[in-house]
């Protein structure tokens, strides 16, 4: 990785109300992804002002696991460029990133117990400020694919990067930055061999971003979610795990689950397909003072993350040895193909940390699983549990 | 299907500079996709011109098999209803078309013929105007899946439309639109089951709008091209392809094959992760009147196609009864897995197709393999052919 000096804003005048945050070894990435062109004036190792011919391509935000930043339509726009400093992360920040990381590791635990074979643990350092820990497991005995990542990522964020993110956050923050942010998440997906066995996806994120004119006062907000996509549809195992998401949500405030609960149903949708990518769980994405004081939210996504186990090993105990034909596994391996379509296709997160400068490929595409398929115009035979299960991934359900 | 009675134009005063193309049907397939909501006045079948309130998902243009053609980021914008009427078609696209459905009847007989096993036919209607033939091979003795696709579509398309597809065209237009448009395409992808036996894309595409102000003189253009992607490098079978595709192009004019080299190793690349999707071909996205008169360029069109067999089927011979460990075929499973990655992420036609109101998702997706494979973090050994490979996918080389 190369070392980060500065940070470009994108000239006002050149591109009015749109910003652009790219630091040195970003530049190096999109050159080579043929994104920037020309950039040559950027190769030394000091701060440039020349004009950079910029070829666009998409809009960026920051998301949980990534930095993604840019973006415009603009033929040529003008960088300029901005010191980095180091931000001052809140002592919520570090008692997150405490968390996470515990968290983390109480899972790979479990799940390589259950399994058999222990996780590969890959560290990572990121060039433009933070650090993370990836946890693999592939091909084990229980596990297709298993992955549990953690980042705690920092850095600066102009304006415009703030309000595409979150207008809410932007509003509460005075001047037009760069902001320092800082950001520590969790996430996992865990794809066990048996089809009766249900694929899992959890992540759960803090964020703040700090106003250089209330120091020691960063705006906040926690994000996140855990969602559930079998193959084969038990319904015990869906109330199973919507009861104990619900009980971690209720004692905080009654309206969570019911809310989240179907903000997960709403997000989670495969739209091409018309069909969810599995049976929901709970999804929240900008949790912050207006529902609750910080150490409560702190508190109730910690109550979600220590549900996680409770509300999915019992599944995979339960399921992991039952017999399977290799019809079922056939379906599994389709229900797989709709799982990469919607990662790759839909997910906010996998989309735009691939279009982050340097993107952290390996630790995105952890998701998907280790093998899909597709099959031209499958049609489920009527009345069979395949079929039960696209209607119910037609028509989301109440599960409690 | 619905019925198409009316296509909407978005109201510029809402939405200065910007319009939607959306007929009846596409109406309610949005609607099921949570993209348009409260859109209860489209459901009498007369014209309607109230207010829906509309969320914006992706910019959108005609590509070669489906209509794509809304877009926008605004959250309520107003839509007026417009009259159908059935595009008067020029006799190039009556013999495009013609063409196109010889080719494909032609390249499934071999395809056909080599694998011992039938293609599964499929003829389909488009509600909006059009339908076409997908032709699909899985599980073969020779090819893993094998997708043949034709369409030949024609409705109404707003001068917004046309300027995103294609900014020269609209420049000869005269009036704001909606044009008369008719597209005539052909898509092919191939996957043999031996791992030495590369997998093929092809495309080639006619498409017209008419000027209501210049009847009989559509603005017109083609587009296409064809390229290959091996799991491992024979030097003899790249050499091979590409010759074949030169000696097609040369006759036309001398500066088409490596400009169209060029621009197709620029297009098929996994831009997350810095590597071309194969080793390349041809690829040409708007040939007009300015590379030549329209029969000319037809012939060279129909060369371009016609050389298909001759470019791939000796690679298929050559390679199909070559003996293969277990671990070339996990390494072919992983290149399947970027084959997906670039068609669901990158890939221009598919995104759009996928965003296209009621997509056919069969026949879109019939390019993915049938099996692909991920794992974390893997590195071909050093010297190894799946290194050099790797190699020439970051270094893209000439081969003629």
């Amino acid at each position: 990785m190369v070392p980060i000096q500065h940070i470009f804003k994108l000239n006002a005048a050149a591109r009015p109300g749109r910003m652009i945050a790219l630091a040195r070894g970003s530049m190096y990435s999109f050159q080579q992804q043929g994104m920037i062109s020309g950039a040559d004036s950027f190769k030394s190792s000091t701060p440039t002002f020349g004009k950079i011919p910029y070829l666009a391509m998409s809009f960026g935000i920051l998301v949980g696991s990534g930095l993604a930043l840019y973006h415009t339509g603009s033929q040529k726009i003008q960088l300029e460029a901005l010191p980095v400093k180091e931000p001052a992360v809140s002592s919520m920040g570090e008692r997150m990133s405490t968390y996470i990381k515990n968290l983390q590791q109480e899972i790979v635990n479990e799940i390589s117990t259950i399994d058999g074979k222990r996780f590969k643990q890959d560290s990572w350092q990121r060039a433009l400020g933070g650090e993370g820990i990836s946890c693999v497991l592939e091909n084990g005995n229980v596990f297709e694919r298993a992955g549990v990542n953690i980042s705690v990522v920092h850095g600066k964020l102009p304006m415009a990067a703030v309000k595409q993110m979150r207008a809410e956050a932007s509003a509460q923050l005075t001047g037009e930055g760069p902001f320092d942010f800082f950001t520590a998440s969790i996430s996992l997906v865990i794809h066990p061999h048996n089809p009766m066995a249900p694929t899992v996806h959890l992540n759960y994120r803090y964020f703040e971003v700090q106003d250089p004119n209330a120091p020691g006062k960063p705006v906040w907000w926690f994000g996140g979610g855990s969602d559930l996509t079998p193959s084969y549809l038990f319904e015990d195992d869906a109330r199973h795990f919507h009861s104990t998401l619900q009980a971690a949500c209720s004692p905080h405030n009654a309206e969570f689950y019911p809310k989240f609960k179907k903000w997960c149903d709403k997000y989670f949708v495969n739209t091409h397909r018309g069909e969810a990518r599995g049976i929901g769980g709970i999804f929240f994405d900008d949790l912050d003072h207006a529902s609750g004081d910080q150490e409560s939210l702190f508190k109730f996504v910690q109550d979600c993350g220590n549900a996680f186990l409770p509300s999915y090993i019992p599944l995979v105990q339960r399921r992991k040895g039952f017999a399977f034909t290799p019809a079922q596994k056939e379906w599994q391996q389709l229900c797989r193909g709709r799982y990469v379509e919607f990662n790759l296709i839909h997910d906010r997160g996998t989309k735009f940390g691939l279009h982050t400068p340097n993107p952290r490929i390996e630790s995105i595409l952890v998701s998907l699983p280790l093998t899909a398929r597709w099959m031209y115009d499958v049609k489920p035979s009527p009345g069979s549990p395949e079929e039960h299960l696209v209607n119910v991934l037609k028509n989301p359900r109440e599960w409690v």
